[in-house]
């Protein structure tokens, strides 16, 4: 057998895939446009916040230590301003939830325990305590503080501290540019009767949903005759104008496959068959400037968890982030399944019983062409190779794809 | 207390937010475009698939009870045609993977076990089953199964099965239409420095994130100033072109709290505070024709876990989503916890021990402003009122926002 054709264990293929990937250029983008993005540079607090002690509730701004009956109103102190107002023994203001401390004072006392009488107001609290319902400067950041760090996604959190922190531009790598082939005589478009031995196109809109859910930028997708002049030249151009070129299709055995031929004469091949299942074939190459070139198979779940376990690896990677390959956690298997003779990557639902314990069941049939297999699934259970099947019971790793929850 | 300012207990308030809720009307959309939405019609098979039986591997297309010594090629076999080829035995056609299986034909034999000799071949396999290499009709899907629920997103693998049905366009439920607003006079934009007593807006940006992150389409968003007329018009024209409005702060029982007046006036209220931390006030009103009015504290931890529980759960009811609250688990507390008077959602990360147990750990802080606490954070640690403190090791329920996975 060649050496091309001897089946490489996944994990081997991924170091492979990781070694050829290159960091994506960085670009800066309004804030506004920046949720989603991955962060290029650690974001590091410029400033104590709040900058000043602030209010965390309505009522009025005191000296926890006077001891005054009662006490002279001299203003009102809002958020947003600075009123110039300076407390001292005997005299308060009156002060809302955000608002600055005056000067003078060092606690605000809910207003729920005050009385507010014509131009004074009772403090109905025995002890007042320094400090009470007050945020104090720096409270929740230090200037100085790396806040998130380069390669974290920018989500809601983020993009708040970015705000508070004055900025209006981020810093991002680009998002990684996708091309899209599904190759293969047989495919007709959606809205096509297919005629004998026909089948309609999944494969192109799967794999477009997947990259862009990844946050990847589909900059071409479409199907690709089975020509091979045309294919060459439309490969060719694909991979000038991408970071990620992902064919379906064509990698197989057969005679008309042309993908692996085309990859064979204008790539570096790095490897074509994996040592798993679904989805023994997969053609690695590079080409032109550092593009990644995807062959995946045709079969439809084979090219969805070749996307998930490779390419949303090289995607991580490409944007820095910090563990680019798939997280795996370790479940208990609610049933048996068969023993395999290759790495196994079964779809299946991950859930937590009573007892905060990750149970693990597939979807069903594990057919390879089985797209419903993926269907209402939460994760990949990565059965080992062994000839004994696996018992209920028995702890497998998993591959979580979507947050789990208890059963219902 | 007036009623109104009775702290509602949150499992309460989401059930009177869902009996606000209306379902939002129906679309159809391309199918390229139907990624990430809501699909308003279970998915049907109508026909089976495949259609035909496929040959799972390149080989040679056989009569399994066929003992010649030898069968001559009486044809090729690709995908996307029907070549008329009929075997009878003693004969044989090569086949490709995906092409359907010529008449009389009951196997497929792969490629690496036969020998190929001028106009003949051998097969070097002593058994072969009938059906072997091969997916029989319909066994990826059956005629008349429901394949995917109406609520459910469109992933990569629904658009696939999408695809394959022939669905060019897709009925999906319309994105909800959400307005943020941020009000405050101490509020100034992140490009500006804030003076004295002022911070830079920043719910505005993270309610936007999480509002586009959970499918809805945010056609406002910005900054409201606290003058009461100008308030008042806005929120009215923004109600009238919403689905959903959210204010963030206002609410407190401050002065220049003018959104809990102009809601007063416009719009039924159903809660104004709960008995939860952070985020103890939420104003909760319907107006105009449904639209659903957030008033969100403008504390930023509070709005963020605020939107996580109930706005949320609102924008899954709307697009008819099957289980629209949030998700819970048990994990086991990793640390110490002080007891609480309020329900309390510490953000937190869970993670998945080496026995596949959800492990709970806090992370850091919990100070009410403090968005770092947010920052990494994968879940909310639900800490039931109590006095004494929870001990490490104790279990509690957990509300998973993102994957978890293994400690690295």
């Amino acid at each position: 057998m060649p050496a091309d054709e001897r089946l490489l264990h996944p994990d081997e293929a991924l170091k492979i895939v990781l070694s050829q990937v290159r960091r994506l250029p960085v670009e800066t983008v309004p804030l506004a446009e920046a949720g989603g993005r991955i962060l290029a540079a650690d974001l590091i607090a410029d400033q104590d916040l709040p900058p000043f002690p602030a209010a965390t509730m309505d009522g009025f701004a005191v000296i926890a230590s006077d001891v005054s009956p009662w006490r002279e109103i001299i203003g009102d102190q809002f958020a947003g301003t600075m009123e110039g107002i300076e407390i001292t023994p005997g005299t308060t203001a009156r002060i809302m939830t955000g608002a600055p401390l005056p000067h003078g004072a060092d606690a605000v006392v809910q207003v729920e325990h005050t009385e507010l009488r014509e131009d004074h107001v009772v403090i109905h609290q025995e002890i007042v305590a320094e400090g009470e319902n007050l945020r104090p400067v720096g409270s929740d950041l230090r200037k100085g503080d790396v806040l998130v760090s380069a390669g974290s996604r920018i989500g809601p959190a983020e993009i708040g501290l970015l705000a508070s922190l004055g900025h209006a531009e981020v810093e991002v790598y680009r998002r990684p540019r996708f091309s899209i082939l599904s190759t293969g005589d047989e495919l007709v478009e959606p809205d096509q009767v297919p005629g004998p031995g026909q089948i309609r196109d999944s494969n192109r809109f799967s794999l477009t949903v997947a990259a862009e859910a990844a946050g990847a930028e589909v900059v071409w997708s479409g199907h690709a005759p089975d020509d091979e002049t045309a294919l060459r030249e439309l490969i060719l151009k694909r991979i000038a104008e991408s970071d990620v070129v992902i064919t379906s299709g064509g990698v197989s055995m057969g005679d008309k496959d042309f993908v692996k031929a085309i990859l064979n004469e204008i790539a570096t091949v790095h490897f074509r068959r994996l040592f798993m299942k679904p989805g023994k074939p997969l053609n690695f190459a590079t080409a032109g400037d550092g593009t990644l070139v995807f062959g995946l198979p045709g079969n439809p779940v084979s090219a969805l968890v070749e996307f998930e376990i490779f390419i949303r690896t090289a995607l991580r990677a490409m944007t820095g982030q910090q563990h680019p390959e798939p997280a795996t956690a370790s479940a208990i298997l609610e049933h048996w399944v068969a023993g395999t003779d290759r790495i196994e990557y079964q779809r299946g639902i991950v859930s937590v019983d009573e007892a905060g314990q990750l149970r693990a069941r597939n979807t069903g049939s594990q057919a390879s062409a089985r797209l419903m297999s993926l269907v209402g699934a939460n994760a990949f259970l990565v059965i080992q190779p062994r000839e004994a099947a696996y018992e209920a019971g028995e702890r497998v790793p998993v591959i979580l794809l979507q947050p789990v929850s208890s059963e219902r």
